[in-house]
């Protein structure tokens, strides 16, 4: 990592890593929901990419608002998620499970974002960053919304058919 | 990963993914507790190595209850967490703004930690396991317990000092 000795180093240091981390699931996501069987899920999948995209903008902004280069560093926890949600994708036959497996991959994804998101509005709210917070927060929201979703669909569907 | 053919198989599969976090984490903590400045965060990862290591025997009492040795398979998501929670230990100088960064870390794994916990109440449930879901319950609410005192701590103490 690039030296970190401010709280403002930090803060640009996370949202490289964040930055890294929605662009991976950005470009996983088309197979993710091309290997879904579920309608529903293939459909969570499919949104979640689009509400991705808004979500790199969003960071891009507050590049912009710390004006520096939106580049990422790589964030190997989301390498790990994303490694582990393409083993079930191609290991995994049954398509019932393969939709578990992956559900559970997209909802720890999510949780690795909110984590990240709330603290990232944290510092910038001490850095007095009140633009670049409100912006987190909006996406943020996104991501608590969307595990919601696959909360309900874990729970109500994909688990039903694959027990 | 093994042949996953069934929702047991992928149980299995995340117990042991989890186990081999559980473990992870628990080495971790020690040196995040004596690298921390903050009382109060060092006392919270104490508490947290404590709580991890009945967590642990909670794993393994699921193990034996699934007739399957316990064994941990590696969880490429909690090392990409670990590495980054020792980059931040080992390369930021000052005190407040490491602890800063190791408070978010360990926020990052109580998330992996709530979204596996949940995901395998789910599927424990589903699969019948109802004593498996009650000792993943027990767990669940501990990990909530410390992402809520972590962030706590976080927008009361840590940052406001580092700002």
């Amino acid at each position: 990592m690039a030296a970190v000795k401010s709280m403002n180093d930090l803060f640009v240091h996370t949202l490289k890593d964040i930055y890294y981390a929605e662009k991976l699931i950005y470009r996983s996501l088309p197979k993710m929901a091309k290997q879904a069987a579920s309608p529903e899920l293939k459909q969570a999948f499919e949104k979640h990419r689009e509400e991705t995209e808004g979500q790199i903008g969003r960071l891009e902004q507050i590049f912009e608002l710390c004006e520096v280069a939106a580049r990422g560093v790589r964030c190997e926890a989301m390498d790990g998620i994303i490694a582990e949600a393409k083993d079930i994708m191609e290991e995994v036959e049954d398509a019932e499970v393969r939709d578990a497996g992956m559900l559970a991959a997209a909802q720890t994804v999510e949780h690795y974002e909110i984590s990240r998101y709330g603290t990232m509005i944290a510092w910038a709210t001490q850095l007095g960053m009140t633009d670049a917070a409100k912006l987190l927060q909006q996406t943020l929201d996104e991501e608590k919304k969307t595990d919601k979703l696959l909360s309900e669909l874990a729970v109500k569907r994909v688990n039903q058919t694959a027990a």
